[in-house]
């Protein structure tokens, strides 16, 4: 990493410059910094006598969130811009496309999406994206079904585990997700009005043997390449396009745990339409689509990763019989389980979500925080018990109506 | 790799000179080349005049079984020889003392255990191993407990499960154990009086289901740093001392795999005194001997596991309420599905084992061959219904008692 150090925006310019597929004539480019600079520099580079442009994303060697700052490995910068390629080719048009990696100054360059939107921010906004759960299903089964032992060489497979070794980015998520929520950490920000919801789970006892066996999932089970912080932040979305972006924190681990990022999204959405729906009936109308999603997401990514192993399966074990619907029962309940733990976090945790956070008024943010805390600790404690994705809507229907 | 090539014994005898530990005195080195000549050279090297002595292994770039050979990666020398290093550390006096790793020439210089003797071999003799239970037990509580999310760092873990990936080696595991028998495989070795058996697996669903289902766990369950191939040929032992040798097979898997092992050879053991007992109250006490041992290994096991536990635990969710109980309960279970697999692969697999290959008598070997059968597969049809390790008990009970 000698070479490595941040780059000035004329420093991004000139890389963009040699990038001769997306600017394959030589007018001006101009850039600006729009990342948050928490994490990661993000320049977005233009050319306004075409209108063409790209993205030069470049890691930083620490994180900062919240006013604290850690150091950060910047080979993650590494495992993002090799996921991106990987899941380029396994779900061609469902990402960026990558036009140049350099491990050395950690940075990716690649398509600006700008015409799209943030999803979180998106659906915050009343938008319906009626070609979402088709798009996420498909990215998903795609992605992890052919990473996985069942649809991808077992020995190249052991190889890929080494290579997404990705230890700075999953201690983030086994400290945020499944830690600091569960006792009186420091690194937890609690909201006066929620500190007695915060005591009651951290005194639920069998809510924490869940966790800690979803935990023990999320360190010991390399069932596929995940994209590893697949919430409504990392999609880009217009009403016909969807893109995901950003597995910087990519590994292998158990599959549950981004189908259940997504579903948790989605919920903790729901559980906001407590401010962001205008009445009664749009409130209704609202949650009844993110249901519908929810049902859609888990229905459709069922269907295709079957469709997937019928066709592809790697061998003959894969086609034991019953086998398949062995595992994809236990996959339904890791993505309860991990749905439930992924909602819990963002309510009192390090951090929040603005579906959230950016109700202004505080006694309708907290009926939000109760009902997505409700909906979590109950997908938590129930998900070993679950038949099927109406477990999730029923709960969530029930959490509004308690 | 560019340095390597099978030893001559002379240039075996000069890297044994350089090992000053072995041999502090410049006398005659004597060697001679004791291995089977199917995976690796042994060259054993004494000094007659102070009757001291040393191993040194060297990996051979192909594996030959029955007359078939196939390449095989010469990086096993390395995982080999660190995993005996760590192994030495976390359970001192339990493995072989390693005087010297050498990963271009693909060898490891070590402890001769001539003074020891094979246990396969020593029980089929009708040797009692009195301190075995509780040998084992300690390697298996120490080195698997040490190398888990449970009692180590688990950043740094993830670093030691890309080092030890170990694709060639658990390629074997993976046809041999848990693909070859389920099936009219080639690579089976199936005595034609044994036909009925064989073909009688071949048609049980509900046990390939089982199968693949402990398949799935040692492709992707990485809780800890395994032997991966701990059976009574890779013990060496005496009345009063156990050396676990061979870790070649060493990677991160599932806990249950080495367990699972040990009871395996011992119920293979079990299943031969068909034969090595010579009447009726020899062959009752040699069971009794063998089943004692079996419960003390897994009672001994599960306490020492336990008390690492409870004193080393690393984090704050590894004493969460109830997870322990829960977490041993699954390691039980998971280490007689795995015995089972590894008892019934040794019967007409491609690879059987002399404690019942032995029995000269076609008849009574038959006896034997079904009693481990029935044990083995029962073992795997049952293994997520175990309680405790008498489940083990009352199914080889029932097996000779059929």
């Amino acid at each position: 990493m000698s070479n490595y150090h941040p780059l000035t925006e004329a420093e991004a310019i000139e890389i963009a410059k040699t990038i001769k597929e997306a600017f394959p004539t030589g007018e001006e480019l101009v850039c600006r910094e729009i990342g948050d600079g928490n994490l990661n520099l993000v320049f977005h580079i233009t050319q306004p006598a075409t209108g063409r442009s790209l993205i030069v994303k470049q890691a930083l060697p620490y994180a900062k969130v919240v006013g604290e700052s850690w150091p950060l490995s910047l080979d993650r910068a590494r495992i993002e811009g090799e996921a991106l390629i990987l899941q380029g080719k396994l779900a061609p048009g469902l990402v960026p496309k990558v036009y140049k990696n350099d491990n050395e100054l950690a940075l990716t360059v690649m398509e600006d999406l700008s015409d799209h939107v943030i999803m979180r921010r998106g659906l915050i906004e009343g938008g319906r994206y009626p070609r979402f759960a088709e798009h996420i299903s498909e990215f998903m089964a795609r992605t992890l079904f052919f990473t996985s032992d069942l649809g991808f060489n077992q020995q190249e497979k052991k190889r890929a585990v080494g290579s997404f070794i990705n230890p700075d980015l999953c201690k983030i998520t086994e400290d945020l997700i499944f830690d600091d929520p569960y006792y009186d950490s420091p690194n937890n920000s609690i909201e006066p009005h929620l500190r007695d919801a915060a005591e009651a789970i951290w005194q639920d006892k069998a809510l924490h043997l869940e966790v800690a066996v979803l935990r023990e999932k999320f360190l010991t089970q390399a069932q596929a390449l995940l994209h590893g912080d697949l919430h409504t932040g990392s999609i880009f979305v217009t009403p016909e396009s969807t893109k995901v972006i950003d597995p910087e924190f990519a590994y292998y681990g158990p599959i549950g745990f981004d189908v259940g990022a997504v579903i948790a999204n989605l919920l903790l959405n729901f559980a906001g339409q407590e401010h962001w729906s205008q009445d009664e009936a749009a409130r209704k109308d609202s949650r009844e689509y993110l249901l519908g999603t929810i049902r859609d997401v888990w229905t459709l990514f069922e269907a295709k990763f079957r469709a997937l192993w019928n066709e592809h399966g790697i061998d003959r074990i894969s086609r034991t019989q019953g086998y398949q619907d062995e595992y994809m029962l236990r996959l339904l309940r890791d993505s309860i389980g991990f749905a439930g733990a992924k909602a819990v976090r963002r309510i009192y945790g390090l951090s929040h979500v603005i579906d959230i956070d950016n109700i202004p008024d505080a006694s309708v943010r907290n009926r939000a925080q109760r009902i997505a805390l409700s909906i979590g600790t109950e997908l938590i404690k129930t998900n070993r018990q679950a038949e099927s994705i109406e477990h999730v809507v029923a709960i969530a229907r029930r959490a509004v109506n308690a």
